[in-house]
């Protein structure tokens, strides 16, 4: 499988986030994707490629311009104003108050563009999000190609962004940006299946309420666990979207067992669904040592996750990089899904 | 003019707070009411009296009782997660997110019932709350008896407090608790006049469907100033309340011509809506050396504005303390206010 790999990734490098209102190291660090290469490399997995860039349209596909605007700009005009450092949000438009005004003050745009204060906006994070979202574009085309099927190595990730905020450490939604481009390439259906511990509430609400991209996800339950606040079992969809998403949240510390049931019962809707597309947001935040994660996961059983998923059989298959945070590990659990992938495809083949 | 002061804002003491995304010295502390309190003593105001307990009902009748539930027993479930110090929230059901659920985890509950970081939930927060609270429906007794006026000392203040969320250094806002109780005392037109820096977006958003309780408002612009997304000069009501709500936003630095000027305009509007009780949000971050502010107010123009609201000829008229962080100036500047009300009472009682 080729790797489409976003070297701008480093220079988003913040070194505190706040965490339950309190200023730690941070998680989402360049080692994470450093180690994810070296894993790639060293497993010979295939082909490591630089993205191609395709410019800002297909971001403006799925997020607002005003949005993409200011996060571009935002750590100079951070810096401009006298801010060093990272900037963070500190005043959100939450119920009763307005989001269709954008104020001048830089910190109100901050809040106006985001769902909280754990997302460290770095002099490096538009670099790193726009050729996260160009790696990804890259490897959409190699996945509509010959080849059938993609990595795409990246960080930020993207399923937290909303059309207009980021948060969750997302600033770009990839995936989003992935199923609109394949949509506006001709294809009719296209599934997202989200297997990071964490729901993706960007990318649900991104489709919400459209009946050609189907949006799975099975993650650590809301009631407890980021982002708390959407990827509830009744959030079916609506108008044009209902019936195309599902969520599978599951009790923080369930069982592997347990895991693999609600990828079965996700996997079961998709089938009938039969995209010609799936995009698969892996999050190997899922393993059992996750520093703030609290599902079983383990190299067999990404292993076993790659294998289904070849099984499963979609015509064409793109694997962009999510979470995942116990940073030596990270390499080794996505090579795994991928290698058991490549099996699981060598056995179909050979069938 | 009685005041009725509420001893226990002493306890509601945070060192630090959230400001512009950094961690800063709080500015609202015990020492603000400390030297309004020595102020009103030192001018032989009037008798100081201690709050009587209304109980929970009449704060219910603004609050969901949920919020209400939440906000008394956060630092004890703080506390029991072993949270140290206040506690803040970080993550928040902006756009696209739920707010109709209410997530098991602590984190997640400060964040859906909160609109930002740069409010610290200190131990001695409730306790504040509920008191100045109560300390407002004293006062509001003594306005409603043959006194026809009171002033209320308390902080926290009020005014960004929502319906079911805290912020800008507010829980409970005192100024829809005292509106309420006085239309379920049986008056009919009640109004409030914020002429506190900041919009009270909290109030405002209270009462903006209703044509019984009129909000009006001369604030820095939401342009630039918190609360940032609320406050515009376009906001007039909603449904029934359409025309009953009236914003004055002004740029930062505004003179005191303007500033009153914009006052004018507001009193002529409650002219017409002719109100049984005049509440009288009365911040005093107005003040030309406030600290996190930007207009120029001084001693002559806060007795002005107290001569100003003794002429306007309310039936009744209730003073609330709300913001004000220039900490040793705030006594005079009130003190001055609540003298020049009093000597324009004096005034058309002579005439
Ligand atoms: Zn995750
Ligand atoms: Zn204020």
């Amino acid at each position: 499988m080729k790797t489409v790999y976003n070297p701008q990734h480093a220079g988003h490098a913040a070194t505190h986030e706040f965490f339950r209102g309190r200023l730690v190291p941070a998680f989402e660090i360049p080692a994470r994707a450093d180690y994810v290469l070296k894993a790639v490399q060293a497993a010979a997995l295939g082909e490591v490629l630089a993205p191609v860039d395709h410019g800002l349209a297909p971001l403006e596909r799925v997020h607002a311009p005003a949005y993409l605007r200011f996060l571009r700009g935002a750590h100079a005009e951070w810096r401009a104003l006298g801010g060093e450092g990272d900037a963070f949000p500190a005043v959100w438009p939450v119920r009763s108050l307005r989001s269709d005004v954008e104020p001048q003050s830089f910190a109100a745009r901050m809040g106006l563009y985001s769902m909280d204060s754990g997302t460290p906006l770095t002099a490096g994070a538009w670099e790193a999000a726009y050729w996260g979202a160009q790696a990804t574009l890259s490897g959409l085309e190699i996945a509509l190609g010959d080849e059938r099927r993609a990595y795409v190595l990246t960080r930020p990730p993207g399923h937290h962004a909303g059309a207009d905020f980021f948060g969750g450490y997302c600033f770009i939604n990839n995936a989003a940006v992935a199923a609109q481009a394949a949509r506006d390439a001709g294809l009719q259906r296209v599934a997202i299946l989200d297997v990071d511990y964490h729901h993706g509430n960007g990318t649900q609400a991104i489709f919400y309420e459209r009946a050609d991209v189907f949006y799975a996800s099975l993650h650590g339950d809301p009631q407890t666990e980021y982002p708390f606040f959407l990827g509830h079992a009744d959030e079916r969809g609506a108008g044009a979207g209902l019936g195309f998403n599902a969520n599978e949240p599951l009790a923080a510390g369930s069982s592997n067992e347990a895991w693999f049931a609600a990828l079965e019962r996700l996997l079961g809707r998709l089938q009938v669904f039969a995209p010609e597309l799936l995009i698969v947001s892996l999050g190997v935040d899922t393993y059992g040592g996750d520093p703030i994660s609290h599902f079983k996961l383990d190299r067999p059983e990404f292993a076993a996750l790659g294998e289904r998923l070849a099984a499963f059989g979609a015509p064409r298959t793109l694997f962009l990089q999510e979470g995942g945070y116990a940073t030596e590990a990270i390499g080794l659990n996505v090579v795994a899904v991928l290698q058991g992938f490549e099996r699981g495809l060598g056995r179909a083949g050979s069938r």
